[in-house]
């Protein structure tokens, strides 16, 4: 790999995560097109997922693109769908390389789109900042295959690891810069999920806020086994205008059922295991209907449940400059974990000041 | 303020915190002797408290400290205690000008010092870095006022908060390159702290390991009410190498009391406030004793004591990887806390990576 090429392919990276959150079912993809080492044309996959990253790198170029290096954080598509196949936009436009990290995990696409470039005649080179491709599009990449989608558990905690006080006070804890850091992390998934305890503790609206005009909200989604959810609250009122989803059990209340198919909500009946709603099951149903990042932002027992089943991906901890002592709500509940070997553990990836508070990013390992 | 005299106090500040731990009862000074713009001489506290920073500085520039300026970390002493008087040495040398942070609150030494510089002809300057001089030395001088000596709390946990599992596992939640730097915070303070609970839980050594000759170990102190510490640990083992203290309540156990005396540890009776030991008496004997910063390492209801006293200056807290769940040991016991009003709150002061850790500090607000 020359330093180029990981150059060039970081930014097609970079540029790809600003469609991050708008274009599911699609990928959000990054593309650069470089001509004698200068940058000609850049593009990214548009909110929906269309147009896609490479025509709009390649319109940028014009007639630059000819003899170009075209990078490309995913395999180009190489069937026709709504738009028309990107290798055939490649090969128009006479580009004489193609760099792309992965292969597509479409079956419609996966390595026909670099078969397809090989056979006119453009050299393509794989596996450029593959690692990197796969964290940014590893949801897509695995909901395409039958997988489930990505997910980022979200904490926000006194240092003694405490979400409110006994007495359930819990405003605020982290200051106004994570907070606002939270938003955007909204922006970048595809929805954000809570349990039933904080959306009835909270009342919470779970949209993105203060981050300029939004394409795109995310999906809200609530995981609650029961359906008993507050009728009253803010996420039913504004159910028309942003969407919500209501993960539950096989046997749902039929009123309750009624009640919210009424407000608007889409429900989505998932298995059990034992008495608790099988979460990888309810991650695959709602990687079927197209969500490839989600966001969970708690509270404790979901998150347990997520950690527990081993499906957290990656995990962001705001720590705020406060105790709250042993009594107070604990940001993750129980495991039943006899000895640390057998602990979820994550490799530290970013650690971060914002305002008073330490943000800490972590992957799964 | 000039940009000179920041850059020369701070050189002074961080010789001074070389003989951190080391220098109890006295403190750990820098001194810095500058001719021209350039530093002629540098030295800072001997272990034990002697010699002095200021002799040791200008022996070291020898001539080239006449009409030089002197940044030292501390008021100059101007009492004959077991070393002459810095003062003197300062008048003898013949330097022009000495700048200092803050006076001595020692009543044998607070402004006299300056006075005596000032009527000797030499041009004082104070004020300089005095909030990162009362951080480096507000232990010594509270307590040289007759109050307590600095407080340093070091909690290592899990990402939410745990320090063991429900069945007491607790080894290892942080990597090696995390307690390296616990050891390096030991060395640096006079006292490393426990409560009952995990003397006998962990059944440490408390000592400064892995950082080459250590020319003083801190004293171990344990905190039991009761006194009912396992006599055949590892601290009762070493009672006569390294200090062990024992705070315990006025009515101990008389043998017990008589095993522990024979043992070699010290024992100092303090107050109960209602049924448990009074944690501001507690640090008050320890400052009477000398001691002007201790290192805390919990557990969690001897932290819990400490906060809800308001008695901790310093938070150090070290976040591993993984995640143990609610029924895990919680690094803070209760603290009866109701609304987040109440919550004893911390300045974000750094934030490093260590190996797979993150280590946050933190000051009380």
């Amino acid at each position: 790999m020359s330093r180029d090429d990981a150059r060039f392919m970081a930014l097609a990276l970079s540029l790809g995560r600003r469609g991050q959150g708008r274009c599911w079912p699609n990928p959000a993809v990054g593309c650069v097109v470089v001509r004698e080492g200068r940058v000609v044309g850049r593009g990214w996959t548009g909110v929906g997922g269309r147009p896609h990253a490479e025509p709009q790198a390649l319109a940028r170029a014009g007639d630059a693109a000819r003899g170009a290096t075209v990078y490309v954080s995913l395999e180009p598509c190489a069937h026709h769908g709504r738009t028309p196949p990107c290798t055939e936009a490649l090969i128009a436009a006479g580009v004489a390389r193609v760099v792309a990290p992965v292969s597509d995990s479409d079956p419609r696409v996966s390595g026909k789109g670099f078969a397809r470039l090989r056979s006119a005649g453009i050299e393509v080179t794989t596996g450029v900042l593959a690692e990197e491709a796969m964290r940014d599009l590893g949801g897509f990449l695995r909901r395409a295959g039958g997988g489930r989608p990505h997910l980022t558990l979200k904490l926000a905690t006194s240092l003694d690891g405490r979400i409110a006080t006994a007495s359930g006070h819990s405003q605020w804890i982290t200051g106004r810069q994570a907070r606002h850091a939270v938003h955007a992390m909204r922006a970048r998934h595809d929805a954000v999920m809570v349990g039933a305890g904080t959306a009835r503790a909270d009342d919470p609206m779970l949209t993105v806020r203060g981050q300029g005009d939004v394409a795109r909200q995310p999906v809200r989604i609530v995981v609650s086994r029961r359906l008993d959810l507050p009728l009253m609250s803010q996420l039913a009122q504004t159910a028309r205008e942003v969407p919500l989803w209501l993960c539950h059990g096989p046997d749902p209340d039929a009123a309750l059922a009624d009640a919210w198919d009424g407000i608007g909500a889409e429900r989505i009946a998932c298995d059990l295991t034992g008495r608790q709603l099988d979460m990888e099951a309810v991650l695959l149903a709602l990687g079927q209907k197209g969500l490839t990042r989600i966001f969970c932002e708690g509270g404790g027992s979901l998150a347990a449940s997520l950690l527990g089943a081993g499906l957290v991906d990656e995990l962001v901890l705001f720590s705020a400059g406060l105790m709250i002592g042993a009594e107070g709500l604990p940001a993750l509940g129980a495991m039943g974990l006899d000895r640390l070997d057998g602990a979820e553990r994550f490799r530290l990836q970013e650690l971060r000041v914002l305002g008073n508070d330490a943000m800490s990013r972590w992957i799964a390992s």
